[in-house]
């Protein structure tokens, strides 16, 4: 493998939110298995979707998750506190790359990060569509 | 505690369904989480439901989640294959009551065993409706 | 059914623990899926433990789950975060029946109640012993 | 975005393990959650490493996850069945990547394609070491 990239600070990303941990989220080797990453991941996006007003019934245009990745730089375990924070990679003309890191309770560096990526749809055609204005508007913030 | 009840059987079931486990379903002590049953009682229950066609946005009632419970009885793990059994042990005027038993591969008793009541209610005001004819008749068939 | 009994309120728990929600808990109903509340209350109960110095590899005696059960009064959502209260309704020679409440943001009525019981054993033969000391004398303060 | 890969097919696999979705698997949507997938994925690499008896608490060396991904190419949902392909991309001194493809049911093509880099270490020091010879000679079936 290439020299792994070192893990980013907290100044690297823009917004925060907080999760806890759960027992189960340890597996057998009593810490938190790979897959968990991505479920706070999918909460830290949506909860700021959600917040901002971005997300919803009403809308014509949905964001289909396209890829996602994660690096793992060091463990975290149930009963952990985790900061994800969130930054905007990239802005395309029916995609959006959302970068994230995972601080496990006070530290300054990141346990693990990642992205995901979301193209945007016509909710009734299922074709790529223009990201909304008040969404790109939105994501503009978060660069 | 009052003496425990003794494992069930496979005899004691009606039909059976079978769920794979997965690595993360593990926790720290290195079997499976005592969560994990409520998801395989939760998949077994649905998955009963949809493949009778009784489940699914036409229908003007649907059945909500009003208790469940699980006593666990001997351990399970991943890489474990689980048979899930069903049977129906109380059918009220609008409510449900399903029992299940989960058998680790080949076993003949029960690893855990658990119970699932669904309340019907009207789509559209959330007030209890009674159970629909077709889906009473089905029910009737796992007893 | 019999009559249900009426949700508890926050002044019938001794302690409370926070919990956020995840995307991935609302289950295709867009409500939080009846299993995630067992999560919650498995979560709150070994973190009640973990703080309270009575859990972990050098104890001679562990902890076995077994029995779980759940009422559930109300719906829940991501992203909601959940309050989870805990008290202790039964102490025996070598058991523990804890009770938990979860409270959606600032309910004062619960929308989920259910219990939780540990049966202690020897940690080598896996035989019921009694209850340690130390964590009996902790479990009363949770009554 | 530059232009999206296209999905592969069964034959571009070596093993295939069958794994079985829940109910709670599918989010709000009504479609399996982005983050079942790596759930998948974890089972299955595990899977044929206990299998192959590579996993243990007897051995010297263990895998440690450094980076996964998935790219996404079309909805599966509960109670679809799954079949997840396994095969080896690269062999490095000290790590192993997997590439793996999930396939709906009888689907020719797959729903989701993604990777799981394991690094290997020494149990005790955590320090990378070389890929064991056993495992090493075991990863060059699945090429």
């Amino acid at each position: 493998m290439a020299a792994r990239p070192a893990p980013g600070g907290r100044a690297d990303y823009r917004i925060f939110r907080e999760h806890s941990t759960r027992w189960m989220d340890n597996d057998a080797y009593g810490h938190l298995n790979n897959v968990v990453h991505y479920a706070l991941f999918d909460a830290t996006v949506n909860g700021w979707l959600i917040e901002a007003g971005l997300i919803g019934p009403a809308r014509a245009r949905i964001g289909l998750v396209a890829e996602t990745g994660c690096r793992y730089h060091s463990e975290m375990a149930y009963p952990d506190r985790i900061a994800a924070g969130l930054r905007v990679a990239h802005l395309g003309t029916s995609s959006v790359r959302y970068e994230l890191g995972l601080f496990r309770n006070e530290a300054e560096l990141a346990s693990a990060e990642g992205f995901f990526v979301h193209v945007y749809v016509d909710r009734a055609t299922r074709r790529p569509a223009p990201l909304p204005p008040d969404l790109r508007a939105a994501l503009e913030t978060l660069r």
